[in-house]
């Protein structure tokens, strides 16, 4: 197996690498669109998982709504269109026919659809246009759904589950009485996003509101949370939107109230995305490859032997078997992998590439010994382990490498948050060292854009528990009362 | 809670109102296309689990491909473009742009794809485009991918969860090296469909393969599991296909074998979707609404306190809770509805509707006496059950229940199979009663077509189990070797 190409070399180019040898994913014919491989997939549901629980636990139930939005629909919220119609699928005929020379088929010019419908890059509009339809009176309030899809934003430049053309999601869309319980739910959601990335990717994360220019489509607020990657760039992880009554004013969606009124409703949506499965890659790899936290890992542990001949295969084979149904029965994810067609070095690198937490290696020294070889991928160190004493160390491993890529990260981001006071160190800092940035800003969007076409660098976050901190905008010396947070980002 | 049109009056308007009423799912606004409710989404969820399961037990990863397919792919397979050409969804452009009156947003056609893409009918020439890439020699296979998406299929006419324009499934697609491994692997998978539908859907079926007229577009043989509906009518379950190497030779996929040589590699697909949600509702539901079987409810137990007064509610809502942990402790999903704006009543009706299998009512005089009212939902019987005793007795009805009404599917199939021997029974059969009609058939596409024409009958399929036995064609006179399973269908 070929090495990586070192992160220090070419971090943009080690990525790509690392997602196409760690047997994630690769990017198909269809432009734009990936095709998530198994391991890369196992990595997901492990994600999703996780997320439904939480949801559930939270008090949402999941549904479904239609892949398909009548172009009519964008239309209806005006800032919503703005933001979603210049870079969508569109489905303009519903039937091919055999082309007249026989060497294929054409699109039927006699099924062309009325009226057009888009791939939906996102379900506001086809939810609201339901819940209009749903709720009729307070009793029907909250509704609190839920939906796993793909979906389709026609993205120029594509880089795998970073952004690609279609991805694959889930989409919170909820309704309520009062603007009061919309605002806590999207902050609910924002804390579950975060509980998330931290106690399962192992991702420390900042959570904020976005500033105007990079709000969400429709949103009265958008919190985020934002991670930092190691290359310095920020990668935003997950959006939840206090809507207002935004999409309820363009559906027409209102509910008779307890006192007898008619008030539209309050909303929320929130997502998280395949993308995250890019934050997580950039968080914890290293150039031999995957790190990824147990929580996370589809295999947690893999048992290679080290043998010539089939008497000492025999021998190391009755042990791991053991061994793994031992490990098995404490739910860890276990692979014995005993193919004689790759040797131990070959697989050693094989899952280090791919991640895989723990790796134990027996020969038939361990076996004279009574020991055993255990090697964590985090810090690739290795230790020799008595044989009663495995089950023990290795359950030990699971939290010590999930709080320790945690704790790297952690320290990682503390030694790449910097305030500064002044625009020369501002530019000089996003240019040289990248990093999150914490600055004064007069909070107008004419000068975010300013500094955004200076430096590239974007407010990532107003921080939501940030200290009220009189000063000045970096950029144009006009008073500022607090510090956000700027960065380059994915 | 307006009751149901009665099956024998209008079984299609009492199919339509009951996936209405239950809450399972609704006609959204775009064209074909379903809203599946929270319900509806849930039993959808428990019968996902079930099937994801059963396909990782035998040694099945998930993966995910695209949803557009370029259009010159579906010409690859000349059987299959025939097939899926017909009735999908064309993508033609990537944007929108404002419209020149201002008033909406119109096609940007300087946005105009060079290919159109397909939306996926489904996945074999995305996924054996990817498979040529993937397979080189015979250590890479088999493959044993599965995915679960979302498809779409332009049908004219579409109704609720049996035929929509897009629906949701799984999609089985293997790589093996050998003819005989691929058809092991599309027989297995059709054990595993039927399993599932007799231990979890409750619904038997019967096991065979297609005839050439019914085969799926691109394979060379078709297995399928058929379920007897209460009209009379069957509906396909679930198929599974052993497609040769049409798939590797369209896209030229070949290994390298152990002797050295290249072979084309075999494949099979096999898919289940929403469609089985209509054939659980309509195996096992009355007049009254739905029919769960406990092992795919979302709720298992309802518990509906009846009382006058706070003191009263308070006094058995302390029971109820009690009973409610000790339930779940058992693993069973219970709700305790102490709704005060809905009437006893109201309740009963809504979770008969719902399908609930078992509803306790807990009144003053329960608790006097320490008793409690136990419903079960498929009889509608009552027992009135002490409190000490409930926890066993609901237990036990969970599995009376499920075998209940398997047991009540098998005998209403039993007594709704017949065997003909001559054309004007089986026409009086097909038109009178429905159900399975065995009959010999002379092995032609020419005779199946006729029979279909003149009586709207079609071969369900030839049973795998089916005995030797020579006879006449019921049509042609022509002489057959066994019988094959007819019926009208969905």
């Amino acid at each position: 197996m070929a090495k990586l190409t070192k992160r220090e070399e070419n971090y943009s180019q080690w990525y790509n690498e690392l997602v196409t040898k760690a047997d994630l994913a690769e990017n198909s014919d269809v432009r734009g669109c990936m095709v998530i491989k198994p391991y890369g997939y196992s990595i997901w549901e492990k994600m999703q998982a996780a997320l439904d629980k939480m949801f559930k636990d939270t008090g949402h139930s999941n549904a479904y709504f239609p892949l398909f939005i009548p172009k009519s629909y964008l239309s209806k919220e005006a800032d919503h269109v703005e933001g979603f119609a210049k870079e969508c699928a569109v489905v303009t005929h519903y039937r091919l026919k055999n082309s007249e020379d026989g060497k294929g088929v054409v699109v039927d010019e006699d099924a062309k659809l009325e009226e057009e419908l888009i791939v939906r890059p996102t379900s506001e509009t086809i939810i609201w246009n339901s819940y209009r339809n749903w709720i009729q009176s307070y009793r029907d309030l909250p509704i609190l759904l839920n939906q796993w899809a793909n979906v389709v934003r026609w993205e120029m430049r594509t880089r795998l589950f970073l952004r690609t053309a279609e991805f694959l999601w889930q989409e919170g869309h909820t309704a309520h009485a009062t603007k009061e319980e919309a605002i806590e739910e999207a902050e609910r959601m924002l804390g579950v996003y975060a509980k998330f990335a931290e106690e399962f990717m192992a991702m420390p994360v900042l959570q904020g509101v976005k500033s105007e220019n990079e709000r969400f489509a429709g949103a009265i607020e958008t919190y985020c949370i934002e991670a930092l990657m190691q290359d310095g760039k920020a990668l935003q992880a997950g959006t939840s939107h206090f809507l207002g009554q935004n999409f309820a004013k363009a559906f027409d969606v209102k509910y008779a109230t307890k006192e007898g009124g008619q008030e539209f409703v309050w909303a929320t949506s929130w997502g998280v995305s395949t993308r995250l499965m890019g934050a997580l890659i950039m968080s914890h790899s290293d150039d031999f490859g995957l790190v990824l936290p147990p929580k996370l890992a589809p295999i947690h542990v893999v048992i290679v032997p080290i043998y010539k001949g089939q008497e000492q295969l025999d021998q190391i084979s009755e042990y791991a078997n053991g061994l793994r149904e031992e490990l098995l029965s404490n739910g860890l994810s276990v692979k014995y992998d005993d193919r004689d067609t790759h040797k131990p070095g070959f697989k050693f690198a094989e899952y280090e590439m791919k991640g895989v937490p723990v790796r134990i290696a027996i020969g038939p020294k361990d076996m004279e010994k009574g020991t055993v070889e255990v090697a964590r991928r985090d810090t690739l160190e290795k230790a020799y382990v008595a044989q009663g004493d495995v089950l023990e160390h290795v359950m030990g491993l699971m939290d010590a490498i999930q709080n320790n890529i945690y704790n790297k990260a952690l320290q990682f981001r503390k030694e790449n948050t910097v305030e500064v006071d002044d625009y020369d160190a501002f530019k000089e800092v996003i240019d040289q060292k990248g990093g999150f940035v914490l600055a004064h800003w007069d909070g107008t969007p004419e000068t975010e854009e300013l500094i955004k076409q200076e430096t590239k660098a974007t407010i990532r976050l107003i921080p939501i528990d940030g200290k009220d901190e009189p000063g000045v905008c970096i950029r144009t010396g006009k008073p500022s009362h607090r510090k956000v947070v700027f960065a380059k980002a994915y």
